[in-house]
């Protein structure tokens, strides 16, 4: 088998893994396929949802109802094959029983407490293990999963949308719309990938948004709304039970009787520097109620706050091919004070793509930042 | 001969045009190929200087020195051929005379009054013509000579280096180095394309730039700088006596008899809009004396001034992969007073590279602006 090979089907599980966007969290996307002995596909499978089968599981159950013989078989899988019993028993188990003699694997599980072990469990068992294969792609296909996992909060992205000149609304506040239709559905699949999304006061006011993925299948984040003084009113359309989470963060002594019951009020202490809420409060309470990912859509001042307090880990900016050329519009980040050009906030691009005429730069902020 | 053939040797013609850029101004520039009669590449040439020979010329040429019979041959153009007697013959007679049977073009000549009359030759004499190959590849090769033949104006590209969010340099002026080295060079490149590049007195005040095109056998491009009351130093870099051609544009009234005798002053009336040198009087007087194109490579008054005029017809803008996030930071292109986001200046994305982590994006200004 080349590495070419290797590559080839660790690729398809990478797509298969991506089926599960959306529904699995906080478990890491996942997808495996598995060869017979003479090299042919006998089946293959992903994760699919939160407490149900895992990819293995299911690539395993479509060779059988295919009744394909996998013994003496190859399984690739993305994501270093689980040892543990959790909600589902251990797929190195069924790795073994079902007499695979070979394990193709894209990256080993991001947990230190548990990272390895199944590939020596493989290994033990005389299945020949192969690692590292796509090994970044795997990786990025399960940030926020790898995030969670290494830091214990939430993985943070920041969706804009500006000019080239960086801005995201006219000085009077006119930001409908910058991009193109085209732009704007690609983010309602964003949305899907993230448990929550975030946007502050201003924004809702400003835009009244629905924060709703409009996709077919798609599942609805929960909404994050920081309003420290409560001056949203409480018909906007965030605060609309629909059967999603609403949270709504304030300061201790904001009055929140006004908003409906569906609406959960987390009370946030104020970050003494800044006279706003604490993020770094708030993101950790929303990790403990669950929330894994977060995609921030907020003005300039709440996106500025985030990558100043580095809690941002990723940058999706679209970009319209247009210019606003005037001082006076917003801005896409702000509340930095740097006079040196070298101490800017570096990011790393991963991807670029364009929807028609926008561009869609995505990018991660580096860990180390100038200081 | 297929379309897919076709367009194989249109782009190999394109490509060698392009190795005439920065010398061969004002004429266009051309690559020629030509297939012998069973379809082997006979000769290829592109036109080299100005005054020299045309590219159909050079290949015919290389054809005989090899001793290749390109009689009932094939030649492929990327601009129809020329017609009309100037430096030298037209190639129309060449290609008749040598008895080639076909002729592939790119696209043809755009000025008006000699557009298809090579064609129409070249039919004349019996030979079959396919036209309309790669058309907008290779109409992009020549937008220059387009838009000197169409508007009798230079053409004009703004060329800048910003953050992602659309900052050129911290408040107080520090701009070294937004991009990366590699993309730096990439410029020495675009300024080779260029008759003439551009600035403002506040570029030279702040960066004493030399601006010149520091690559292998490049050709340093014409300096013209705006500094409407004289506030340079005349011991600037860009007022170096190295035998390139200097403009300084100032105002009527402003004493330069400070200013070394290599520097050639235009003076210019001030628009009263503006209190600024009006740049449509500078810049016909600059296509006046030769210049066919210029790069703009300025702060953003000027950049905004050259937009809002509708002078600019393309923008190089290098983005990197950082974030100022300072709304004190200065911006690429200033001036203009929008209120509603639908009237921003748009563009056409043409192109987007990457150098290492920075991004290239060439875009056209589009012609109808909303008022």
């Amino acid at each position: 088998m080349t590495q070419k090979n290797n590559e080839k089907y660790i690729k398809k599980c990478i797509k298969l893994a991506r089926k599960g966007e959306g529904k699995v969290s906080p478990n890491p996307l996942v997808g495996a396929v598995i060869l017979d002995k003479i090299g042919k596909i006998a089946g293959y499978g992903w994760h699919q949802k939160y407490g149900e089968a895992h990819a293995e599981v299911n690539a395993v159950k479509m060779a059988k109802e295919k009744g394909i013989d996998i013994k003496g078989g190859t399984i690739f899988v993305s994501l270093e094959p689980c040892s543990h019993f959790g909600k589902t028993p251990p797929c190195c188990d069924l790795i073994i029983k079902e007499g695979l003699k070979k394990a193709v694997i894209g990256c080993v599980d991001p947990n230190p407490i548990v990272s390895g072990r199944g590939i020596q469990k493989l290994k033990d068992a005389g299945i020949e293990v192969v690692t590292g294969i796509l090994e970044n792609e795997c990786k990025k296909l399960n940030e926020i999963f790898i995030k969670n996992q290494l830091d214990n909060k939430p993985f943070i992205a920041i969706k804009t949308a500006s000019t080239l000149d960086g801005k995201i609304a006219t000085k009077n506040g006119s930001s409908k719309w910058i991009t193109t239709e085209k732009a704007r559905k690609h983010v309602q699949k964003l949305r899907n990938k993230y448990d929550a999304i975030l946007t502050g006061s201003g924004t809702v006011i400003a835009d009244n948004p629905s924060l709703t993925a409009r996709i077919k299948n798609g599942t609805n984040p929960i909404r994050v709304i920081i309003d420290s003084n409560g001056r949203t009113s409480a018909e906007s359309k965030v605060f609309n039970n629909d059967g999603t989470k609403v949270f709504l963060a304030v300061f201790a002594q904001t009055d929140t009787s006004k908003y409906p019951e569906n609406v959960e009020i987390i009370k946030c202490p104020k970050l003494e520097s800044t006279g706003k809420i604490d993020l770094q409060f708030l993101t950790r309470k929303l990790y403990e109620k669950g929330v894994r990912s977060i995609l921030v859509e907020a003005g300039g001042t709440l996106n500025g706050a985030f990558i100043k307090e580095k809690l941002a880990d990723k940058l999706y900016q679209f970009i319209a091919a247009k210019i606003l050329g005037d001082k006076d519009g917003k801005n896409f980040a702000e509340g930095f004070d740097i006079s040196d050009i070298n101490n800017c906030v570096k990011l790393n691009i991963t991807n670029v793509k364009m929807f028609n005429q926008d561009i869609l730069i995505e990018a991660d902020f580096l860990v180390e930042q100038p200081s």
